[in-house]
Protein backbone atom coordinates (compact mmCIF):
# COMPACT_ATOMS: atom_id res chain seq x y z
CA UNK A 1 0.00 0.00 0.00
CA UNK A 2 1.31 3.13 -1.01
CA UNK A 3 -0.21 5.36 -3.43
CA UNK A 4 0.11 8.70 -2.19
CA UNK A 5 -2.70 11.52 -2.16
CA UNK A 6 -1.85 15.12 -1.48
CA UNK A 7 -4.01 18.08 -0.79
CA UNK A 8 -3.34 22.01 -0.52
CA UNK A 9 -5.23 24.22 1.44
CA UNK A 10 -5.02 27.71 3.03
CA UNK A 11 -5.09 29.08 6.58
CA UNK A 12 -7.67 31.85 6.87
CA UNK A 13 -8.70 34.04 10.20
CA UNK A 14 -11.68 31.13 11.55
CA UNK A 15 -8.65 28.31 11.44
CA UNK A 16 -6.80 30.34 14.21
CA UNK A 17 -6.87 31.09 17.60
CA UNK A 18 -5.57 33.74 20.44
CA UNK A 19 -2.39 32.50 20.37
CA UNK A 20 -1.73 33.26 16.56
CA UNK A 21 -1.47 29.61 15.58
CA UNK A 22 -3.75 27.22 14.02
CA UNK A 23 -5.93 25.77 16.79
CA UNK A 24 -5.25 22.21 17.78
CA UNK A 25 -8.79 20.66 16.89
CA UNK A 26 -8.50 22.01 12.94
CA UNK A 27 -5.88 20.00 12.21
CA UNK A 28 -8.41 17.30 12.31
CA UNK A 29 -10.92 19.50 9.62
CA UNK A 30 -7.73 19.19 7.56
CA UNK A 31 -7.01 15.72 7.74
CA UNK A 32 -11.18 14.96 6.98
CA UNK A 33 -10.97 17.36 3.70
CA UNK A 34 -7.61 15.52 2.57
CA UNK A 35 -9.51 12.06 2.84
CA UNK A 36 -12.06 13.31 0.82
CA UNK A 37 -10.15 15.08 -1.82
CA UNK A 38 -8.57 11.57 -1.80
CA UNK A 39 -11.91 10.03 -2.89
CA UNK A 40 -12.93 12.25 -5.57
CA UNK A 41 -9.66 11.94 -6.40
CA UNK A 42 -10.53 8.61 -7.00
CA UNK A 43 -13.40 9.34 -9.60
CA UNK A 44 -15.63 8.80 -6.08
CA UNK A 45 -17.85 10.55 -3.47
CA UNK A 46 -18.89 10.55 0.11
CA UNK A 47 -22.02 10.94 -1.05
CA UNK A 48 -21.73 8.28 -4.20
CA UNK A 49 -20.35 5.52 -1.62
CA UNK A 50 -23.61 6.18 0.63
CA UNK A 51 -26.27 5.74 -2.64
CA UNK A 52 -24.20 3.25 -4.53
CA UNK A 53 -22.91 0.96 -1.67
CA UNK A 54 -24.84 1.86 1.04
CA UNK A 55 -21.34 2.53 3.31
CA UNK A 56 -20.09 5.46 5.31
CA UNK A 57 -16.23 5.48 6.49
CA UNK A 58 -16.00 6.78 10.65
CA UNK A 59 -13.14 7.39 12.10
CA UNK A 60 -12.83 4.94 14.99
CA UNK A 61 -9.54 6.97 16.40
CA UNK A 62 -6.52 9.48 15.54
CA UNK A 63 -3.46 9.54 16.97
CA UNK A 64 -1.78 12.65 16.35
CA UNK A 65 1.47 14.87 16.72
CA UNK A 66 1.90 18.48 16.65
CA UNK A 67 5.23 19.19 15.52
CA UNK A 68 5.25 22.84 14.70
CA UNK A 69 2.54 25.52 13.93
CA UNK A 70 0.87 26.76 11.26
CA UNK A 71 -0.19 29.92 10.84
CA UNK A 72 -2.72 32.61 9.17
CA UNK A 73 -2.22 32.66 5.31
CA UNK A 74 -0.17 29.76 5.37
CA UNK A 75 -0.22 27.23 2.75
CA UNK A 76 -0.14 23.87 3.55
CA UNK A 77 0.05 20.31 2.05
CA UNK A 78 -1.58 17.07 3.63
CA UNK A 79 0.21 13.71 2.14
CA UNK A 80 -2.09 11.09 2.92
CA UNK A 81 -1.16 6.98 2.00
CA UNK A 82 -3.56 3.97 3.46
CA UNK A 83 -0.93 1.96 5.66
CA UNK A 84 -3.03 -1.55 5.54
CA UNK A 85 -6.85 -2.72 4.90
CA UNK A 86 -8.70 -5.18 6.41
CA UNK A 87 -11.51 -6.33 4.91
CA UNK A 88 -13.77 -3.84 6.34
CA UNK A 89 -10.86 -1.18 7.95
CA UNK A 90 -8.11 0.67 6.92
CA UNK A 91 -5.26 2.89 8.81
CA UNK A 92 -4.30 5.73 7.05
CA UNK A 93 -0.68 8.40 7.52
CA UNK A 94 -1.40 11.92 7.24
CA UNK A 95 1.29 14.12 7.23
CA UNK A 96 1.25 17.59 6.83
CA UNK A 97 3.66 19.95 5.32
CA UNK A 98 4.62 23.88 5.49
CA UNK A 99 6.64 24.09 2.38
CA UNK A 100 9.07 21.50 2.97
CA UNK A 101 8.98 20.86 6.62
CA UNK A 102 6.56 18.42 8.46
CA UNK A 103 4.48 20.61 10.85
CA UNK A 104 1.71 17.55 11.81
CA UNK A 105 1.68 13.56 11.53
CA UNK A 106 -1.62 11.45 12.27
CA UNK A 107 -2.37 7.81 12.49
CA UNK A 108 -6.08 7.04 11.68
CA UNK A 109 -8.28 4.45 12.03
CA UNK A 110 -11.15 4.36 10.26
CA UNK A 111 -13.98 1.09 9.62
CA UNK A 112 -16.28 0.86 6.35
CA UNK A 113 -19.98 1.09 7.90
CA UNK A 114 -23.62 0.45 6.61
CA UNK A 115 -26.30 2.56 7.56
CA UNK A 116 -27.16 0.59 10.61
CA UNK A 117 -23.71 1.74 11.67
CA UNK A 118 -22.48 -2.56 11.51
CA UNK A 119 -18.41 -2.64 10.03
CA UNK A 120 -18.86 -3.66 6.33
CA UNK A 121 -16.88 -5.29 3.49
CA UNK A 122 -15.41 -2.49 2.01
CA UNK A 123 -16.05 -2.08 -1.75
CA UNK A 124 -13.31 -3.16 -4.51
CA UNK A 125 -13.43 0.17 -6.02
CA UNK A 126 -12.22 1.52 -2.97
CA UNK A 127 -10.18 -0.79 -1.79
CA UNK A 128 -7.98 -0.97 -4.99
CA UNK A 129 -7.98 2.95 -5.40
CA UNK A 130 -6.01 2.66 -2.21
CA UNK A 131 -3.77 0.53 -3.33
CA UNK B 1 -44.31 40.13 23.58
CA UNK B 2 -41.89 40.75 25.97
CA UNK B 3 -40.62 37.24 27.65
CA UNK B 4 -36.64 37.52 28.22
CA UNK B 5 -34.77 34.41 27.53
CA UNK B 6 -30.88 34.77 29.31
CA UNK B 7 -28.22 32.44 28.52
CA UNK B 8 -24.58 32.64 29.74
CA UNK B 9 -21.46 30.80 28.49
CA UNK B 10 -17.62 31.10 28.44
CA UNK B 11 -15.16 32.22 25.72
CA UNK B 12 -12.60 29.53 25.17
CA UNK B 13 -9.66 29.17 23.11
CA UNK B 14 -11.88 27.59 20.28
CA UNK B 15 -13.81 31.05 19.95
CA UNK B 16 -10.82 32.78 19.37
CA UNK B 17 -8.78 34.13 16.29
CA UNK B 18 -5.73 35.20 15.85
CA UNK B 19 -6.80 38.89 16.54
CA UNK B 20 -7.23 37.76 20.46
CA UNK B 21 -10.81 37.96 20.03
CA UNK B 22 -13.63 35.74 19.29
CA UNK B 23 -14.31 35.17 15.58
CA UNK B 24 -17.02 37.01 14.14
CA UNK B 25 -19.04 33.99 12.70
CA UNK B 26 -18.83 32.68 16.25
CA UNK B 27 -21.06 34.86 17.75
CA UNK B 28 -24.12 32.72 15.43
CA UNK B 29 -23.06 30.01 16.98
CA UNK B 30 -24.03 31.75 20.71
CA UNK B 31 -27.47 32.93 19.26
CA UNK B 32 -28.11 29.59 18.08
CA UNK B 33 -27.14 28.11 21.60
CA UNK B 34 -29.22 30.28 23.48
CA UNK B 35 -32.25 29.98 21.34
CA UNK B 36 -31.78 26.64 21.72
CA UNK B 37 -31.82 27.19 25.41
CA UNK B 38 -35.02 29.49 25.39
CA UNK B 39 -36.78 25.92 24.24
CA UNK B 40 -35.10 24.17 26.69
CA UNK B 41 -36.32 26.66 29.27
CA UNK B 42 -39.95 25.86 28.22
CA UNK B 43 -39.72 22.44 28.80
CA UNK B 44 -39.32 21.52 25.14
CA UNK B 45 -36.33 20.47 22.42
CA UNK B 46 -35.33 20.45 19.16
CA UNK B 47 -35.61 17.10 18.87
CA UNK B 48 -38.89 16.86 20.50
CA UNK B 49 -40.21 20.03 18.16
CA UNK B 50 -39.35 17.38 15.46
CA UNK B 51 -40.94 13.97 16.78
CA UNK B 52 -43.93 15.17 18.39
CA UNK B 53 -45.03 18.40 16.27
CA UNK B 54 -42.76 17.51 12.42
CA UNK B 55 -41.14 20.56 12.84
CA UNK B 56 -37.88 22.48 12.18
CA UNK B 57 -36.74 26.28 13.12
CA UNK B 58 -34.44 27.40 10.34
CA UNK B 59 -33.01 31.03 10.06
CA UNK B 60 -33.73 33.02 7.47
CA UNK B 61 -32.05 35.57 7.72
CA UNK B 62 -29.57 37.59 10.63
CA UNK B 63 -28.95 41.01 10.95
CA UNK B 64 -25.49 41.36 13.38
CA UNK B 65 -23.43 44.48 14.92
CA UNK B 66 -20.28 43.82 16.25
CA UNK B 67 -20.09 46.70 19.10
CA UNK B 68 -17.28 45.51 21.02
CA UNK B 69 -15.24 42.34 20.86
CA UNK B 70 -15.45 39.36 23.17
CA UNK B 71 -11.78 37.67 24.54
CA UNK B 72 -10.94 34.50 25.85
CA UNK B 73 -12.02 33.75 28.87
CA UNK B 74 -14.86 36.21 29.34
CA UNK B 75 -18.07 35.25 30.40
CA UNK B 76 -20.91 36.99 28.45
CA UNK B 77 -24.96 36.88 28.91
CA UNK B 78 -27.40 36.44 25.48
CA UNK B 79 -30.66 37.76 26.24
CA UNK B 80 -33.19 36.83 23.29
CA UNK B 81 -36.81 38.27 22.96
CA UNK B 82 -39.62 37.21 20.53
CA UNK B 83 -40.46 40.43 18.95
CA UNK B 84 -43.39 39.01 16.56
CA UNK B 85 -44.91 36.27 15.30
CA UNK B 86 -46.70 35.72 12.44
CA UNK B 87 -48.19 32.26 11.45
CA UNK B 88 -45.27 30.12 10.45
CA UNK B 89 -42.49 32.60 11.22
CA UNK B 90 -40.88 35.03 14.58
CA UNK B 91 -38.73 37.71 14.84
CA UNK B 92 -36.33 37.28 17.43
CA UNK B 93 -34.06 40.54 18.80
CA UNK B 94 -30.91 38.59 20.47
CA UNK B 95 -28.40 41.28 23.01
CA UNK B 96 -25.06 39.87 23.88
CA UNK B 97 -23.54 41.30 27.33
CA UNK B 98 -19.84 41.53 28.73
CA UNK B 99 -20.45 42.20 32.40
CA UNK B 100 -23.56 45.21 31.76
CA UNK B 101 -22.12 46.08 28.21
CA UNK B 102 -23.77 45.33 25.24
CA UNK B 103 -21.04 43.76 22.82
CA UNK B 104 -23.32 42.74 20.07
CA UNK B 105 -26.69 42.79 19.07
CA UNK B 106 -28.73 40.89 16.07
CA UNK B 107 -32.15 40.62 14.35
CA UNK B 108 -32.76 37.05 13.61
CA UNK B 109 -35.74 35.84 11.23
CA UNK B 110 -36.91 32.35 11.90
CA UNK B 111 -39.14 30.22 10.07
CA UNK B 112 -40.97 26.89 11.00
CA UNK B 113 -41.25 24.06 8.60
CA UNK B 114 -42.05 20.50 8.07
CA UNK B 115 -39.71 18.05 6.96
CA UNK B 116 -39.94 18.57 3.69
CA UNK B 117 -38.50 22.44 4.03
CA UNK B 118 -42.42 23.95 3.65
CA UNK B 119 -43.45 26.54 6.45
CA UNK B 120 -45.92 25.37 8.86
CA UNK B 121 -48.24 26.94 11.71
CA UNK B 122 -46.34 27.03 14.66
CA UNK B 123 -47.07 24.39 17.32
CA UNK B 124 -49.25 26.39 20.17
CA UNK B 125 -46.99 25.43 22.62
CA UNK B 126 -44.13 27.32 20.93
CA UNK B 127 -46.39 30.18 19.98
CA UNK B 128 -47.69 30.74 23.99
CA UNK B 129 -43.95 30.16 25.78
CA UNK B 130 -42.92 33.07 23.33
CA UNK B 131 -45.02 35.60 24.79
CA UNK C 1 -17.47 50.83 -7.60
CA UNK C 2 -17.82 47.83 -9.60
CA UNK C 3 -14.89 45.29 -9.55
CA UNK C 4 -16.06 41.10 -9.03
CA UNK C 5 -14.19 38.71 -6.60
CA UNK C 6 -15.13 35.57 -7.31
CA UNK C 7 -14.01 32.52 -4.86
CA UNK C 8 -14.76 29.02 -5.19
CA UNK C 9 -14.98 26.48 -2.33
CA UNK C 10 -16.23 23.08 -1.24
CA UNK C 11 -18.68 22.13 1.25
CA UNK C 12 -16.60 19.18 3.50
CA UNK C 13 -18.07 17.02 6.50
CA UNK C 14 -16.88 20.26 8.63
CA UNK C 15 -19.29 22.38 7.01
CA UNK C 16 -22.55 20.47 7.58
CA UNK C 17 -24.95 19.73 10.88
CA UNK C 18 -27.73 17.34 11.54
CA UNK C 19 -30.44 19.01 9.25
CA UNK C 20 -28.16 17.70 6.91
CA UNK C 21 -27.39 21.42 5.24
CA UNK C 22 -24.51 23.62 6.34
CA UNK C 23 -24.84 25.45 9.64
CA UNK C 24 -25.31 28.51 9.43
CA UNK C 25 -22.54 30.20 11.03
CA UNK C 26 -19.89 28.46 8.67
CA UNK C 27 -21.52 30.91 5.61
CA UNK C 28 -19.71 33.64 7.51
CA UNK C 29 -16.10 31.83 7.22
CA UNK C 30 -17.04 31.76 3.72
CA UNK C 31 -17.54 35.01 3.30
CA UNK C 32 -14.28 35.93 4.96
CA UNK C 33 -12.18 33.75 3.00
CA UNK C 34 -13.66 35.67 -0.46
CA UNK C 35 -12.83 38.30 1.55
CA UNK C 36 -8.98 37.09 2.19
CA UNK C 37 -8.57 35.90 -1.44
CA UNK C 38 -10.12 39.49 -2.89
CA UNK C 39 -6.85 40.93 -0.83
CA UNK C 40 -4.86 38.25 -2.14
CA UNK C 41 -6.27 38.81 -5.64
CA UNK C 42 -4.74 42.54 -5.08
CA UNK C 43 -1.26 40.89 -4.36
CA UNK C 44 -1.79 41.80 -0.81
CA UNK C 45 -2.12 40.13 2.33
CA UNK C 46 -3.79 40.47 5.94
CA UNK C 47 -0.53 39.98 7.24
CA UNK C 48 1.10 42.22 4.67
CA UNK C 49 -1.36 45.57 5.73
CA UNK C 50 -0.63 44.91 9.52
CA UNK C 51 2.72 44.96 8.66
CA UNK C 52 3.16 47.57 6.24
CA UNK C 53 0.28 49.78 6.66
CA UNK C 54 -0.28 48.73 10.33
CA UNK C 55 -4.04 47.91 9.84
CA UNK C 56 -6.42 45.68 10.30
CA UNK C 57 -10.01 45.25 8.91
CA UNK C 58 -12.79 44.61 11.04
CA UNK C 59 -16.51 43.30 10.44
CA UNK C 60 -18.86 46.05 11.87
CA UNK C 61 -21.95 44.68 10.69
CA UNK C 62 -23.04 41.39 8.75
CA UNK C 63 -26.63 40.92 7.50
CA UNK C 64 -26.65 37.72 5.88
CA UNK C 65 -30.12 35.97 4.10
CA UNK C 66 -30.35 32.98 3.89
CA UNK C 67 -32.18 31.54 0.45
CA UNK C 68 -31.76 28.12 -0.12
CA UNK C 69 -29.21 25.51 1.52
CA UNK C 70 -25.65 24.28 0.30
CA UNK C 71 -25.16 20.31 1.13
CA UNK C 72 -22.37 18.43 1.70
CA UNK C 73 -20.26 17.70 -1.45
CA UNK C 74 -21.37 21.20 -2.77
CA UNK C 75 -19.28 23.61 -4.54
CA UNK C 76 -20.29 27.20 -4.18
CA UNK C 77 -18.96 30.44 -5.67
CA UNK C 78 -18.63 33.62 -3.47
CA UNK C 79 -18.98 36.75 -5.99
CA UNK C 80 -17.58 39.79 -3.64
CA UNK C 81 -18.60 43.21 -4.67
CA UNK C 82 -17.42 46.58 -2.84
CA UNK C 83 -20.60 48.94 -2.60
CA UNK C 84 -19.33 51.97 -1.17
CA UNK C 85 -16.17 53.05 0.71
CA UNK C 86 -15.49 56.25 3.15
CA UNK C 87 -12.01 57.37 4.21
CA UNK C 88 -12.12 54.24 6.44
CA UNK C 89 -14.90 51.29 5.86
CA UNK C 90 -16.33 50.19 2.96
CA UNK C 91 -19.49 48.05 2.62
CA UNK C 92 -19.24 44.94 0.44
CA UNK C 93 -22.04 42.79 -1.52
CA UNK C 94 -21.29 39.27 -0.99
CA UNK C 95 -23.24 36.54 -2.90
CA UNK C 96 -22.88 32.81 -2.89
CA UNK C 97 -24.31 30.99 -5.78
CA UNK C 98 -24.82 26.91 -6.35
CA UNK C 99 -24.11 26.04 -9.87
CA UNK C 100 -25.92 29.23 -11.08
CA UNK C 101 -28.25 29.80 -8.12
CA UNK C 102 -28.03 32.61 -5.42
CA UNK C 103 -28.34 30.63 -2.01
CA UNK C 104 -27.19 33.49 0.15
CA UNK C 105 -26.65 37.09 0.31
CA UNK C 106 -25.35 39.51 2.28
CA UNK C 107 -24.46 42.88 2.83
CA UNK C 108 -21.21 43.23 5.32
CA UNK C 109 -19.57 46.40 6.43
CA UNK C 110 -15.95 46.69 7.33
CA UNK C 111 -13.64 49.28 9.23
CA UNK C 112 -10.50 49.57 8.64
CA UNK C 113 -8.35 50.37 12.31
CA UNK C 114 -5.06 50.79 13.89
CA UNK C 115 -3.40 48.33 16.12
CA UNK C 116 -5.04 50.03 19.00
CA UNK C 117 -8.30 49.65 16.87
CA UNK C 118 -8.63 53.06 16.36
CA UNK C 119 -10.43 53.60 12.60
CA UNK C 120 -7.52 55.08 10.35
CA UNK C 121 -7.43 55.85 6.95
CA UNK C 122 -7.97 52.96 3.85
CA UNK C 123 -4.53 52.80 2.18
CA UNK C 124 -4.87 53.45 -1.50
CA UNK C 125 -3.27 50.85 -2.58
CA UNK C 126 -7.01 48.82 -1.07
CA UNK C 127 -8.86 52.12 -2.02
CA UNK C 128 -7.72 51.56 -5.76
CA UNK C 129 -7.52 47.67 -5.81
CA UNK C 130 -11.85 47.84 -4.86
CA UNK C 131 -12.98 50.22 -7.42
CA UNK D 1 -1.40 11.59 40.56
CA UNK D 2 -4.99 10.61 40.50
CA UNK D 3 -7.00 13.98 41.52
CA UNK D 4 -10.47 14.50 38.76
CA UNK D 5 -11.45 17.20 37.28
CA UNK D 6 -14.84 16.70 35.93
CA UNK D 7 -16.64 19.21 32.83
CA UNK D 8 -20.26 18.78 31.56
CA UNK D 9 -21.60 20.11 28.77
CA UNK D 10 -24.36 20.12 26.04
CA UNK D 11 -24.38 19.29 22.49
CA UNK D 12 -25.79 21.86 20.02
CA UNK D 13 -26.17 21.96 15.98
CA UNK D 14 -23.43 23.59 15.83
CA UNK D 15 -21.42 20.33 16.86
CA UNK D 16 -22.95 18.06 14.64
CA UNK D 17 -22.52 17.02 11.21
CA UNK D 18 -24.39 15.34 8.27
CA UNK D 19 -24.19 11.99 9.13
CA UNK D 20 -25.93 13.09 12.17
CA UNK D 21 -23.76 12.73 15.24
CA UNK D 22 -21.05 15.32 16.53
CA UNK D 23 -18.31 15.73 14.02
CA UNK D 24 -14.76 14.30 15.22
CA UNK D 25 -13.27 17.39 15.80
CA UNK D 26 -15.33 18.62 17.96
CA UNK D 27 -14.18 16.44 20.90
CA UNK D 28 -11.09 17.65 20.72
CA UNK D 29 -12.90 21.30 21.50
CA UNK D 30 -14.42 19.33 24.51
CA UNK D 31 -11.14 17.83 25.56
CA UNK D 32 -9.98 21.63 25.63
CA UNK D 33 -12.78 23.14 27.44
CA UNK D 34 -12.23 20.29 30.06
CA UNK D 35 -8.87 21.43 30.74
CA UNK D 36 -9.34 24.95 30.34
CA UNK D 37 -12.15 24.20 33.07
CA UNK D 38 -9.63 22.10 35.54
CA UNK D 39 -7.49 25.22 35.57
CA UNK D 40 -10.24 27.37 36.32
CA UNK D 41 -11.01 25.11 39.61
CA UNK D 42 -7.32 25.14 40.66
CA UNK D 43 -8.60 28.96 41.07
CA UNK D 44 -6.27 29.89 38.38
CA UNK D 45 -6.84 30.72 34.77
CA UNK D 46 -4.81 30.51 31.18
CA UNK D 47 -4.21 34.34 31.52
CA UNK D 48 -3.47 34.60 34.82
CA UNK D 49 -0.87 32.06 34.13
CA UNK D 50 0.58 33.50 31.18
CA UNK D 51 0.49 37.07 33.26
CA UNK D 52 1.53 35.84 36.22
CA UNK D 53 4.01 33.11 35.38
CA UNK D 54 4.66 33.47 31.69
CA UNK D 55 3.48 30.63 30.74
CA UNK D 56 1.19 28.96 28.01
CA UNK D 57 0.14 25.42 27.99
CA UNK D 58 0.64 23.65 24.39
CA UNK D 59 -0.49 20.43 23.14
CA UNK D 60 2.11 18.17 21.91
CA UNK D 61 0.07 14.78 20.64
CA UNK D 62 -3.14 13.77 21.25
CA UNK D 63 -4.50 10.07 21.45
CA UNK D 64 -8.17 9.86 21.01
CA UNK D 65 -10.98 7.05 20.46
CA UNK D 66 -14.29 7.31 18.92
CA UNK D 67 -16.33 4.47 21.14
CA UNK D 68 -19.89 5.76 20.63
CA UNK D 69 -21.61 8.75 18.98
CA UNK D 70 -22.70 11.44 20.99
CA UNK D 71 -25.65 13.61 19.26
CA UNK D 72 -27.95 16.34 18.88
CA UNK D 73 -28.86 17.72 22.42
CA UNK D 74 -27.06 15.04 24.60
CA UNK D 75 -25.42 16.11 27.79
CA UNK D 76 -22.03 14.55 27.89
CA UNK D 77 -19.30 14.72 31.26
CA UNK D 78 -15.82 14.40 30.58
CA UNK D 79 -13.60 13.63 33.39
CA UNK D 80 -9.65 14.65 33.12
CA UNK D 81 -7.02 13.33 34.84
CA UNK D 82 -3.01 13.71 34.82
CA UNK D 83 -1.19 10.77 34.47
CA UNK D 84 2.49 12.16 35.11
CA UNK D 85 4.24 14.93 35.56
CA UNK D 86 7.88 15.98 34.41
CA UNK D 87 9.52 19.40 34.76
CA UNK D 88 8.16 20.65 31.68
CA UNK D 89 5.01 18.49 30.81
CA UNK D 90 2.36 16.30 31.62
CA UNK D 91 -0.03 13.57 30.71
CA UNK D 92 -3.38 13.96 30.57
CA UNK D 93 -6.24 10.99 30.56
CA UNK D 94 -9.49 12.32 29.32
CA UNK D 95 -13.05 9.80 29.29
CA UNK D 96 -16.26 11.18 28.10
CA UNK D 97 -19.44 10.07 29.48
CA UNK D 98 -23.02 9.61 27.55
CA UNK D 99 -24.79 8.92 31.42
CA UNK D 100 -22.73 6.51 32.31
CA UNK D 101 -21.21 5.08 29.42
CA UNK D 102 -17.50 6.24 27.93
CA UNK D 103 -17.91 7.13 24.56
CA UNK D 104 -14.47 8.74 24.05
CA UNK D 105 -11.12 8.38 25.25
CA UNK D 106 -8.10 10.10 24.89
CA UNK D 107 -4.18 10.82 26.17
CA UNK D 108 -3.10 14.16 25.67
CA UNK D 109 0.36 15.08 26.13
CA UNK D 110 1.22 18.58 27.11
CA UNK D 111 3.91 21.16 27.78
CA UNK D 112 4.75 24.23 29.23
CA UNK D 113 6.57 26.73 27.52
CA UNK D 114 7.63 30.38 28.10
CA UNK D 115 6.40 32.88 25.31
CA UNK D 116 9.18 31.95 23.07
CA UNK D 117 8.06 28.60 23.08
CA UNK D 118 10.69 27.12 24.45
CA UNK D 119 9.55 24.64 27.63
CA UNK D 120 9.83 26.12 30.75
CA UNK D 121 9.24 24.53 34.61
CA UNK D 122 5.87 23.96 35.37
CA UNK D 123 4.54 26.31 38.16
CA UNK D 124 4.59 24.82 41.63
CA UNK D 125 0.97 25.76 41.91
CA UNK D 126 -0.33 23.79 38.54
CA UNK D 127 1.81 21.12 39.64
CA UNK D 128 0.20 20.68 43.51
CA UNK D 129 -3.28 21.35 42.04
CA UNK D 130 -2.99 18.41 39.52
CA UNK D 131 -1.82 15.96 42.26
Amino acid sequence: MSKEFSHTLKIYYEDTDAGGVVYYSNYLKYLERARSEAIYTLGLSNKGLLKKYGILILVKSCNIEYLKPAIFEDEIKIISTVKSITKTSFAMDQKIYKKNQMITKANIHLVVVNQKGKPCKIPEILNEGFK
